[in-house]
């Protein structure tokens, strides 16, 4: 494994960098981002918050947007902010380029249906390839906790629930709960993974959860006057699928916020707080 | 006067707004953008912090990246930052779509020469119009501080000292110190006022400082990775000019920092908390 590094710029006495590798899981050159808390030059190994980021995004938004190095400095933690599908010439995209399928629409599966089958391999590259890639080259602890955003939440929320043990603590702002009910998750899922919907349950956090005898712990927040709420993210499922199991989840309704990133800056530093709890008890 | 609001976000308990207005000033309809703290809500009259943004840069990029909404949120400060130019199909640009001069490069200054003096009078309308559409359509006070960064840096500086009583504080990132000395600077000035240097020094903070019996409280951050450093944005001249004055001026050289928001983000906090010790003194 080799990795390049694009960029690297000083924040909050800690380091913003950028790194390009060759995916083997997705066949394809990727880039992802590392923010690494000061603690790092004195010689600690630090735990990481992965961040799975929403459609259209790269490795870029969250870490130019959500203002979250800041705490990720106090408090010791380093962040891992992948892409958001595979990208390149041979990467096959949506016919008309849509936003919310394709190149910047990977929704963390893994893609059963050609042309997809070949490159479109996030659930692979974000649950194994990448953390193998970051505690090999970077100091770090196994440690680890997950968070995102609308279909990186549900990439979160997912990828922990599917992988107990892995994950100290899980969250999310805005996901996707249920997209085997939802338009973008039922766009992605039928081109990806083909029309039998029994093969999308597996990606469904409202599936999975109904199905744990235990999570780990689980924040998420979710704008009250966020226009994709109703139709797209659907907390009440959510929140019924947990209602009477007892599981360690909170999810708190946040008046008049909506789904951009200055509801995730606004919030941001007690799902940091939240998780660092978990992976420094 | 009349304003159209083109976006409205809660962000820290606050607002987040995007605005336009045909400006008489620039002869073009103009965005600016405004954070509103949760305090004028409760019918506090809050003060406001002007940004200045620099080269390229829209309303967007501070409110955006710099992380501002949490400080200016507890502290009670309304933030505006208006676009760097003048805009529309109306409004010459460099003939050849530079970053460095045109439109993004207004440069705070009122343009002499043709065909740029119909329109690109950024320093009447920061220090005359802007102020007056927002205290009268606001729940603002009259107390007004200053900051920017790079040629922004520049604008807020040199708009403080030509205007005595006007800012309670003024502050910079990265600021362009000297611009009749830097090549960014002799480029804009050069093309905005023409050939005589005499006429360039109402714009340059290092000769207004020099000029100065006192100034409004200054600070300025400069990192002392950034690539423009040397050529461009010269801090040495800015410290010569007030060694010996006795000035009410602190500049802080950072070490690896760049030019970036990342920059801006790390010591945002502490230059709304000097703003705030002035504006509620």
């Amino acid at each position: 494994m080799s990795i390049e590094t694009l960029s690297s710029v000083r924040s909050f006495a800690g380091w913003h960098r950028q790194y390009s590798h060759q995916s083997e899981t997705l066949g394809c050159a990727m880039r992802f981002a590392v923010y690494l808390p000061p603690q790092v030059e004195e010689g600690e190994k630090v735990p990481v918050l992965y961040w799975l980021s929403g459609l259209t995004c790269t490795d870029e938004n969250f870490m130019q947007k959500a203002g979250a190095h800041r705490m990720a400095a106090e408090l010791g933690v380093a962040i891992v902010a992948p892409d958001t599908s595979p990208r390149g010439e041979d990467v096959p995209d949506d016919s008309e380029g849509a936003y919310d399928f394709g190149l910047g629409a990977g929704f963390y599966v893994n893609a059963t249906q050609a042309p997809w089958d070949k490159h479109y391999r996030m659930y692979d590259y974000v649950v194994n390839e990448l953390p193998a890639l970051i505690e090999a080259e970077f100091p770090v602890s196994d440690k680890k906790a997950i968070s995102g955003h609308s279909m990186g939440g549900h990439g979160a929320l997912m990828i922990s629930l599917r992988n107990p043990g892995m994950f100290v603590s899980a969250s999310a702002f805005s996901p996707i709960t249920n997209p085997v009910n939802a338009p973008w998750g039922q766009k992605a899922f039928s081109n990806y993974l083909g029309d039998d919907v029994e093969t999308w349950r597996q990606y469904d956090t409202c599936e999975l959860i109904n199905l744990a005898d235990s999570i780990p712990p689980m924040l998420v927040d979710q704008g009250g006057d966020d226009s994709f709420l109703h139709e797209q993210l659907m907390p009440e499922n959510l929140v019924g699928a947990v209602a009477s199991s007892g599981l360690n989840f909170e999810l708190r309704m946040q008046p008049g916020y909506d789904h951009s990133y200055y509801f995730i800056a606004s919030f941001i530093e007690e799902h940091l707080r939240f998780h660092a709890g978990h992976l420094k008890g």
